[in-house]
């Protein structure tokens, strides 16, 4: 359906160049660091605060990307995508400093705060049902009618470039790691984050997070192919998706390890978060932490860059 | 009583040798903006984060510095401070960092979950009263016992010089700035502040922000002389001390000027860091940007720094 679905994989090169074509709208995130976790983990852990992006996510990068990757013509026509998550939310800010309309699928009974808060950013709101055919068809028809080019969440190369940038930043933050760590969802930001890091570093070791109840990535690389359609069960709700196809060849190429955790284990670093770091985070975000303190043996004695991926949380409805 | 009450200012000299001598132990936080905010206060804002420092609040800079100025022998005796708050998870901390004992005096009734953070951090605990009087009395007694080393919370030279540091960051960071606004309480932050931004930037006009039910530095410029204790009745707990002798010089020296905010103003501010910089601060840092909204007319159209001086707030209990 999109001309980006399959979606080849970034290079490095545009990686790159994503990096300097979002520098002047993206905010560069700090990376923090704490005596507290490194003690409690027994690794060196540099944490890069995609939480404090714009948008309270990493995925303002990749959206911001594809807006400012267009040309004239087909940016004055409007993006469009399907995703009423953070995803939604980063296409209507990016959209908006380039000062062109964003379409925004949004299916029925999707949280209204979100909603909101996507409508602020200035988008125009499209309701649909709530199903994934559905919302795929209504973007295909917001798409037709308007000529507004479609972005898909993470099965798209302009997308992934972007996403990658995060981890350039931290690669130069800290000064050089020995390994990385990302939450897997739809798998734009771990194919991203893979491709720029070894760009950068090609020793350095990939590792992703998962919950429990939404392990397609874990499973697909178990079985050497990629699983098909599943429910997800899991606070997690950033990472409900099932990966990307061009995304799973990605997690295989840069032999990424993925580390499952559980929902429990995912509340207990978020509050480890919260007390050592002061940070609030997504579920989502704090799977990369619960997975270190899971796996010691995979992460002890050396440094780790985490990525907090964002945190877009109700702080009336914290899951503890 | 203590020999730092009422304390020497700082000079900018002092306060620089003290950058250098926490620079390997503080967290250089990060400066963050945002649109949305620049545009509701039609000012240009750079938000400071303390939130994001050691032990979650810029109390751990003056600490520090006190604790690494003295010398080997009396460091050996350890340290004493009566704030059961930030300063004494702060002065716990410091200690911590050189392998040195801390006595921190609680009265009856703090709080269990900050007690329990003093002690987390190797404090060692004294329970006292919960008046004034006893706590000093308390402080004094220990310090006699001990030989430990007295550090006030913000009549002291020592902690205003590493509390000064923080602008000293800030003024790099932002690339310069026309105004700067503090949180003012005991005035540990607001005279470092004042010093260390006029060192750099003799031209910068200095902004406090106090809540109404602690408007002790307010009302004391306005009668030209410092005021008599007060009781305090508002929810930045942070802010409920009356300011210092030579806290209070310096805000006149400067010129500083206080604006004062409602706690329903206070709580507006805080929602507002939340939504739009996903960072959580207590009610006393919020009171700068609560400033900002409520009179326009003092900070639009200039670059404005604002100091977020903490994060230590309870997120099963917000204020709203």
């Amino acid at each position: 359906m999109s001309p980006n679905n399959p979606a080849a994989l970034p290079s490095y090169d545009q990686i790159q160049q994503a990096a300097a074509r979002i520098a002047p709208y993206a905010v560069l995130t700090p990376v923090l660091r704490s005596a507290t976790l490194n003690a409690l983990t027994g690794a060196d852990l540099y944490f890069k605060c995609e939480n404090l992006q714009r948008g309270g996510a990493f995925k303002f990068r990749g959206a911001c990307n594809a807006v400012w990757s267009l040309d004239d013509e087909r940016a004055a026509r409007g993006v469009v995508t399907h995703s009423s998550g953070n995803h939604g939310n980063a296409l209507a800010l990016a959209a908006a400093t380039r000062g062109i309309a964003a379409h925004v699928i949004v299916p029925d009974g999707a949280v209204r705060t979100k909603l909101e808060a996507i409508e602020r950013a200035g988008a125009i709101l499209h309701r649909c049902e709530a199903t994934q055919a559905a919302r795929e068809a209504k973007a295909e028809e917001v798409r037709l009618a308007t000529g507004a080019e479609l972005v898909h969440p993470y099965a798209d190369t302009r997308v992934m470039a972007g996403q990658g940038t995060a981890a350039l930043e931290l690669l130069q933050q800290s000064g050089g790691l020995d390994a990385l760590i990302t939450p897997i969802g739809g798998g734009g930001l771990a194919a991203g984050t893979a491709i720029a890091a070894h760009g950068l570093a090609p020793q350095l070791a990939l590792h992703g997070a998962e919950p429990e109840g939404a392990d397609d990535a874990a499973r697909s690389l178990a079985q050497g192919h990629r699983v098909g359609p599943f429910t997800a069960h899991t606070i997690c709700d950033g990472l409900r998706t099932l990966i990307g196809e061009s995304n799973f060849d990605a997690l295989r190429m840069h032999r990424v390890q993925v580390a499952t955790v559980s929902d429990e284990e995912v509340v207990v670093a978020m509050k480890l978060l919260w007390n050592e770091l002061k940070l609030v985070v997504e579920p989502s975000s704090a799977t990369v932490l619960a997975a270190v303190l899971k796996y010691p043996e995979r992460f002890a004695g050396r440094r780790l860059g985490l990525v907090l991926s964002g945190g877009n949380v109700d702080l009336e409805a914290l899951p503890w």
